[in-house]
């Protein structure tokens, strides 16, 4: 997640700067054609163009309106975690107290720790890669690199749960799935000693049940691509309307040319270029703005910040067992919260 | 499902070569007409068809983004349907314990592999065809009736419920619907035999509650056609627009080479033929776009991969239930995940 | 419910004839003034005329996307009904069971019949007309008189509660909400009774909570127009635009002709009437569209199957019963499903 | 609410004849200034026009829609205001059931009784002016004062609580609050009595809840404006489209005129005068359109019938409640239901 | 929150004045380069300005829906704040009831006054500033700070917990959440003295569990911005879009003046100075006003007022303790509500 107001130019260049060194040598080319080589048959007419450029425009409307869409829920669901982890902890809290306060404390920090354990092995499965996976070039693929948030291991995992448990649920196929299992069995066990009772099971259950639908939430984001006959067809529409339109404006400018302006100025038409470049770059642009926020857990500029939400969570549960040294919250990089 | 990033070409022209023969051979025929019988009366002015054009943009914005609806929609129902078997597992497991260990792993398997059989039951009367189920061209469906997964039949269920069941639930109607209502029987006959108690009845026939309702929703979609009148006058309004396209460019290319370019070079009207494919193929395929979207379940290139979704999701619950031979994922065929 | 993928020409010529002969006539009028009698100034541009078009197509859009919205949300509501009404098939059958099979047998089957005396008595109150209920052209409305389904009356009631309750029902207001009542004032007996304890009895009562909801969805939509505002304005301002067509393509087609063809070939602005038809007819058929799914319940061509469904679900109830003589179900008349 | 299909003519220039007659002016005069004056330089081009046009479509468009959704949310509260009125209704008279059939009645007779209390509380109060509140011209303003809906008193809860908790509810800040927190301290000495057991209060307290949010969900609407800086641009910009019009038209008409029509025809270019206003018209309608649907609890033409919707509980109530004399329905008056 | 239906145009300057004078400022370079220096080559045509503006208006359009979302869901969760607030009330109000009535006193004044405290610790916690907020021009900003309402510290806390609560909570990370926490082991303990029974813990325990979700939402709206790649590229593309208009404007109006106007009126080209600066004024304000509804917490004109809603929670429940001496509600200063 990006957390200054405005974008780097520095960022804007990393992105665009292949394409825009096409866009220039491209018009610069369709220009020497029509002007030196004089093959003045090359260019096309606006008009059917501005049809092509508006429902290109509302396709990828639509294509961002959705990638967003994509953004936002996953942002919520991780919202919804937040809320939940919290009252977890305040359950657990709240309804285990016997007499015995050091096996209370225990039972505590076994479930809230286990809980944090959980947090940690759903954010990294959601950050592998997959098959559908965005690629930048090398320049954007190297910063993301270089933070080293795609592909991060389960070692927090580690401190959370015993021994015992962890080389179970090395075993398993989805250990955040048997992380909540485990939590699950283990209440039912403490109703059956009596520590708590149905309501109080029934509270606690119910909030296991949501940690399921959250986590199958993300997992549903993270197991389907936006669907690729939408994504794949607006960068092809984009790159059509995108390399007609210098032939396009090769008719307009002239025109423009013999009617207006004086003798001697026929370079003038050089002005075409950075136009075509300037009207390709806005139109690419929208374009890759949907592409990067399609898949909102992969660790890239625009993705959620699971990271240091994980960091807000495990901070916010220990400091309500009373634990005195704290972690710190994760910092931002380059203006990039991971 | 479709899991690469970039449709192939392949798939592409598969679905589309028909009409790109046709819309070459129409802009073929009516150039003829215009330019070598000297019909110049059939142009007509591009300026209505912009506007015709842009009407027909939003018309089938509107169907792209409701079949994009009700096929996320499809793929929310069926993450319902994962997160919803996690926690009934769950809470059989947790729930169900008592001294006798070896009759409790029996209901625990009871229970969870008649959910399974239902699972399989559902996807399979999810993907029987319909009355206005869509038809594409010979070279497409040849290519899903090779993958072969629309007409799947139930052989999975055979092997998770007792043999009596199995034949009673032939005779029935709907036996998705009647697997559930066995579950619901069973649990309330545990809690007969006071191995639930009231709390954990309320939680498990909740968790029925829900199949049901994402049942109810699957068989929603399935049998509700997007509304025909949309989706048929979307079509029909698309191919008006692109069927007067070439005799609208005839008159705007006609008029460019009046104005701008140099004698002998009528023959280069001819552009007009690909540029009038382009823009035909860019408006059919947006509606084709949305056209394969719109009915989730059949087993085709865009639909919700639900054999894959059952068998994750059995592999993940016999995992719980400590089996170890687990079955393979499903593999995409062709980049497609069914 | 129309199901078949492409709508019959039959049945748009059934719905539009009028509007075409209209519209013919309206153009050669037009035109007629414009040529034969030379009224030239009676061409208006075509400029504006875009804007008002694109203006009008955005305000269609908008009208479309409601009306779709208030289909979509009928069919949820009642895909709602079927899912609840299974839900409380299944408690019913899973929590009254006592020694006495017999009496189990009559309350399961009382409470599940009253249901489906619910079902019928909503799905006849929602289909009576209300005063501002869209009326078509003759043709139209004598095809939905044939299939008779717009003011079908409450027989069914009669088979499935008692004669003294029948007889107390026709006093009331809203025989629905009686059913639903005395269905809740059965389960607070059984549990006085015993034979349902308090974990049941409330969710049993939730179910009852839940029909209530949905009948008052229903209710909501069959008693608030979408707001007359908004539906007529697009009406008027689509045939406003509509009208204005005929003279805006005279001076373009003209403006056409006088550049770009030969003589004597004058007559070729006759060409205008059809391309002004064409126009015409897309647009008013876009508002059409929105106008038919305004209202789904009515028992038109394009609304809420709901008596099919009461069938679905009564084929399944009784099923659960385990009733032998099961009703058949509703065939669409003339591919409409009611 | 307006209950008739198509919106009478009458109400329609109610609304526009002020507008009406200041466009024709307007046109008027810039017309005269063109023309009579000779100020050839006042004309304006259309084509920036054009885009102006289609950016403010899209602005108007979103207010519609939104204020669209803020009536339809409101309508939806209310609706699920019915639906929790008659749970709470069935709730009352199922689960109160003693020996003592007369203080049953006396106990579900207050309890409906104060909720129907509550209900004309919530839209008394709902149907106070605001500071934003829209005021139209005369004309249709004189139209609402006559139906007088405006600043009903609640006089209803007169009859529908007792002396002593009506005197002190005048002394309340929000009268409808306290009304179910009366409800609420009821219940839970109904529970402490023994009439009630644990699952049943807690079934009545969740009504109570759902009363809540409903009132506090038309509260919000009630007290948030539509954001003042989105609907006031709207008319902003929708002016200052309409106020150029008259300048772009001269140009497009004239050079119409220049270039098609022959001489003496001049005075043709009054035929822009009413074109003008037709636009304007248009333009101006979408724009008020939304803003008489921003605030749906007002007592104006579009508003949600809460009037009607209070009475028609109060029937379903009172008609539970087995009363023979039932108050009728409020009935339409011009056409629109209070 | 603006509280007049019209904006005041001394606050639309207060926004606007810079850009409209910068505006201008440009216009007239541009216009004079073209006409004094007679650099006649710096036109563009207007037809590709057209599609950009096009584009450009989607792309806003997109983003004032989401920035008003934004505000709505804000607003959303507050409503939400105020009717759980009044349940919270009610049920400890109902439930808490023995016969030392003085006591119950108490306990029901800690719970509210504790809750009345985790608002007003909730709404400092979301005025303060992040890393990514807008920064106006001074004249708006000043404005602001004289109203200070953004950095509003959290004294009210103070009379609402003891003093041993206050200072425990001083060293908290996140004070409203430990807030939360204690409510919830006073009503455990509450529970195991036997004041509540397990039915009333558990619906004080989803209260609890509520205010823990409204919280993160909150909290997900403060720290998660509008993505910065769609907030940053819409006011990127509005700037390019007007920067060019000027240079548009040029050819349209010149060929204008060409075609139609006598000698001597080339000073009329100056019209085109008012009439680009409109435009630009136009779009950048469409830009602005999402821009102004993106963060709706941060204490500015168009934001929750929720200093007010905490007013009126207070006043509420603190009537509903039969408390005397209510505070004022806040009042709007300069029409605004904070």
């Amino acid at each position: 997640m990006y957390v200054k107001r405005n974008l780097g130019w520095g960022l804007i260049l990393r992105y665009a700067w292949i394409n825009l060194i096409f866009f220039s040598g491209y018009a610069f080319v369709v220009f020497s054609l029509y002007h030196f080589l004089d093959w003045k048959f090359i260019d096309i007419p606006f008009q059917p163009l501005s049809v092509i450029g508006i429902a290109v425009s509302f396709y990828i409307g639509f294509k961002n309106s959705q990638s967003y869409d994509r953004f936002w829920e996953g942002r919520k669901i991780w919202g919804g975690i937040v809320n939940y982890s919290r009252t977890w902890a305040m359950q657990v809290i709240s309804f285990i107290k016997t007499n015995d306060r050091e096996q209370d404390h225990k039972i505590h920090t076994q479930l809230i720790h286990r809980h944090i354990a959980w947090l940690n092995a759903l954010r990294v499965q959601l950050r592998q890669p997959k098959s559908w996976s965005l690629k930048e070039n090398r320049a954007v693929e190297k910063l993301f690199d270089k933070h080293d948030e795609r592909n991060a291991s389960c070692n927090e995992a580690y401190n959370y749960v015993s021994m015992r448990e962890f080389s179970d649920l090395k075993k398993r196929v989805n250990p955040a799935t048997h992380l909540v299992k485990n939590q699950g069995v283990d209440v039912a066990k403490l109703k059956r000693e009596g520590k708590l009772d149905g309501f109080q099971e029934d509270q606690l259950m119910s909030c296991l049940e949501e940690f399921y639908n959250l986590q199958g939430k993300c997992e549903r984001i993270k197991n389907t691509p936006f669907p690729r006959q939408y994504g794949y067809f607006s960068k092809v529409f984009t790159w059509i309307f995108v390399l007609l339109i210098p032939f396009g404006l090769l008719n307009v400018f002239e025109k423009h040319l013999l009617e207006y302006t004086t003798d001697g100025m026929e370079w003038m038409i050089f002005l075409q270029i950075p136009f075509s470049v300037l009207i390709s770059w806005i139109f690419t642009t929208m374009e890759i703005v949907g592409d990067n926020s399609e898949d909102p857990f992969e660790g890239r500029v625009n993705d959620v910040p699971m990271t240091a939400l994980c960091r807000t969570i495990e901070i916010d549960l220990r400091d309500m067992l009373n634990q005195v040294e704290l972690p710190k919250p994760i910092q931002p990089k380059d203006h990039i919260l991971y």
